[in-house]
């Protein structure tokens, strides 16, 4: 596909669209270079025009306009993601929606929240709960804005009982790529009106087309919320215990392990001390619901099933700032992994939860075996794995030879432990090939042809996904 | 599109594919008049072929067959759609999935059920009760298969608390129309591996792929479930205190509503007589939890409330016997409504659920106006109306004439509230217009192109949903 060549007279048009705005406006140099990449490292490309758009309509306009003129165009959030969907590849037109961050409706008579597409997730739980509601989503990121989370279908740590972004997504307000805008979905609870076009969109990573706003479902604020952190000799002895917890039907909200190193590391990232470092392994789990009553019974079974289990203790945190505290440490891990190497890349894979001790048993393996710093977290009562590979010393050339090796081995283990390429960071750039070795050709083939159904010029976010 | 016309061979190959099971595959005359028809009244169309699978190689191998010599296809699982879905309209091969109907693994580590698409939905919920887990979506027709309800994005009465069929699906086995048999999702619990196949399925009424097998999504099973049934003195009176019910975020799990005519018809139709029936309309409402500590404030605030809101009384239900009384008459409303008219046809809309109140006005006025019987129940905690139009002793060209108008009249109330064509049964071929008139043309372009992507060839059930 050959793309136009952006021109000053390109600039100038979009400029118009903003009113001339020329603080929202960037043209070639005049371009920040944070908008060549997110935060997937070793890919890098600048745009030729940024607009930071205010409103449906100007993104329309500039829709409509790289339409009819054939310019590849970008949607950018908070630049947050992990595999690159914000990274134009083809140059052209970077749309930045973090200027529309307006919340523009709660909706206590049908329990929805009407918000612009660049408000931040930590906006979001800290306005409904004033009105005692509940956005149960929670990525680990909180300055991913909304649309991203919604082009990843993001799904976080309370996962294990209250699912990811697609389940709170009710309605979706959509620019085409021919520049259309379209509403998806609305208020309605149930809806069986033709192909769902807005789970469609959920998790295409602004490939199919551009979301602009959202109607999300909220829940009753849940009154009381005790957190259980658990130590274990070993994280294969805390691991084994997760399908233990599923099968006893004590659901908790989250369920996260952690091994010393990240703790060690997130300590001294955050300046703060854990309450326990004492052991190799820690299980995290959150119970919440309305009353401690109502949950103790819950995690009292659990507590026992992890002693039964050769827990080595079981420390109970029900004050907000106990639990702060531990879960604060668990928000950083990325980051405080992140300052112990010089480069880093990830891998996102999700497995059926009674998998996934033998996915991070393999993954110690293979870091003997590799000789190569291998660091994970995540949410184990979900089986999605987030698994770091630290470049460290490595030459450029190495680097990316190991790097490949690693990974290629990693997905070959999650295929055959029944598990996808990406739980909730998404496919992007960097982990196409892997999708495509990971689903029949017919998928990548029906899923080439639904981008040409939205985007017959292939001109948003092209490179990405499937292409 | 010129479809070839089925001829002896056809049936011959077809029939070798059974191991030539003349028990399982019908030609022409031999087949049954129940295969040219599901629920739909008024359309009727005898398919050339008819064969029972028993395994998802032979939907492949007819599949494949139907695809290399243009034979239209079209699934069928129970035949209790209402809008003509399974209505084989250009003839062709009806394959027939009800004897698929086996549950092949339950996973109390993954809380997953995996199962064939011709299991009945009332055969679900029965075998995973024994080990006390619970299949959460409850759609009135428990006879209808699981394919079936997957394919309508069936969502039920129990929508209010725990979401539709959608929201349990985590893995699909499906036959696309070239005769390839892919898996989508599986059991993780995560996924943002590419654009999600698995969700535009669901809902797509058999015209994208023919699903063969299901991952369904357990909960552990409530402990306690606590009925309430609240006579009014009238149904605008009982469904304006709706709102204020939501509102008070003490969430039931269904919020259904019932005329006193209903009632009537139900008991004739039981033989068995209903607890009250002295009111005009009532609210019925469960609550489900662990313990009755649990529920009990939740209940006796939402009692408080439907008090103030001038409810006439408040029954509650606290045993098994007496909840099953109740609820088997709301079971049989379809049924028994039917019972009291020669033929009728159905509005199945949702609106936001602030909204349904203006919307039951809005049909009793037109049942006054129209002089034609209008009867509706439906889901007053979700916003899903069932609303039925009966024929009684109209000529068949009046009741056509009457019948489009009177439907023509409530879609375009629906559209003007913010609603939707259908919140569960579909779209199939009896209200494509009214899809196409509620949607910008846009969107029904990319479902025209979506359906393109899967069946090039457009041969699996044609003439059904956006085409």
């Amino acid at each position: 596909m050959d793309y136009k060549e952006v021109e000053l007279k390109d600039y100038e048009y979009i400029l118009s669209v903003t009113g001339n705005d020329r603080e929202r406006v960037f043209f070639k140099d005049g371009i920040n270079e944070d908008y060549s990449h997110d935060e997937l490292g070793g890919i890098r490309q600048m745009p030729d025009v940024v607009v930071q758009a205010i409103s449906t309509e100007e993104v329309s306009s500039v829709m409509k306009y790289a339409y009819e003129n054939n310019i590849p165009v970008t949607p950018r959030g908070s630049g947050t993601g992990l595999v690159g969907a914000a990274v134009p590849l083809k140059g052209g037109i970077v749309i930045d929606l973090s200027k529309m961050n307006k919340i523009l409706e709660l909706d206590e008579e049908n329990l929805t929240l009407t918000l612009e597409s660049g408000v931040l997730l930590m906006e979001i739980g800290k306005y409904v709960e004033q009105f005692d509601l509940f956005y149960p989503p929670d990525p680990g990121e909180k300055s991913a804005t909304i649309g991203g989370n919604i082009n990843t279908n993001a799904g976080g740590m309370r996962a294990v009982k209250y699912g990811v972004t697609r389940d709170y997504v009710r309605g979706l307000e959509v620019v085409l790529p021919n520049g259309e805008v379209v509403n998806l979905g609305g208020k309605v609870v149930k809806n069986s009106s033709g192909y769902s076009l807005k789970d469609l969109i959920i998790g295409s990573e602004g490939t199919l087309g551009i979301v602009t706003k959202a109607i999300l479902r909220l829940l009753p604020l849940p009154k009381k919320a005790v957190s259980l952190l658990i130590p274990f000799e070993s994280l294969e002895r805390a691991i084994e215990t997760v399908p233990k917890i599923i099968k006893s039907k004590s659901i908790p909200t989250a369920i996260e392990f952690m091994q010393r190193e990240a703790i060690l590391a997130a300590e001294e990232f955050l300046g703060k001390s854990f309450p326990d470092k004492s052991s190799d392994a820690y299980l995290l789990l959150t119970f919440d619901g309305n009353s401690i009553e109502e949950i103790e019974k819950d995690y009292e079974n659990v507590a026992n099933i992890c002693l039964e289990c050769v827990a080595l203790d079981v420390f109970i945190s029900d004050t907000e700032e106990r639990q702060e505290s531990i879960w604060s440490a668990r928000g950083c891990f990325l980051e405080a992994i992140k300052a112990l190497t010089t480069e880093m890349d990830e891998v996102d894979v999700v497995v059926p939860r009674n998998k996934i001790g033998d996915f991070v048993t393999f993954t110690h393996e293979l870091e003997c075996k590799s000789n190569i710093r291998i660091k994970s977290f995540g949410h184990a009562g979900d089986g999605n794995l987030h698994v770091y590979i630290l470049r460290d010393e490595l030459d450029e050339e190495s680097w990316h030879t190991k790097l490949s090796e690693v990974m290629q081995i990693m997905y070959d283990k999650a295929k055959e432990l029944q598990g996808q390429v990406s739980g909730e960071h998404g496919i992007g750039f960097a982990k196409k090939g892997y999708l495509k070795q990971s689903l029949p050709n017919e998928c990548i083939d029906i899923m080439e042809r639904i981008k040409l159904a939205f985007d017959p010029k292939n001109i948003l976010n092209p490179g990405k996904v499937c292409e």
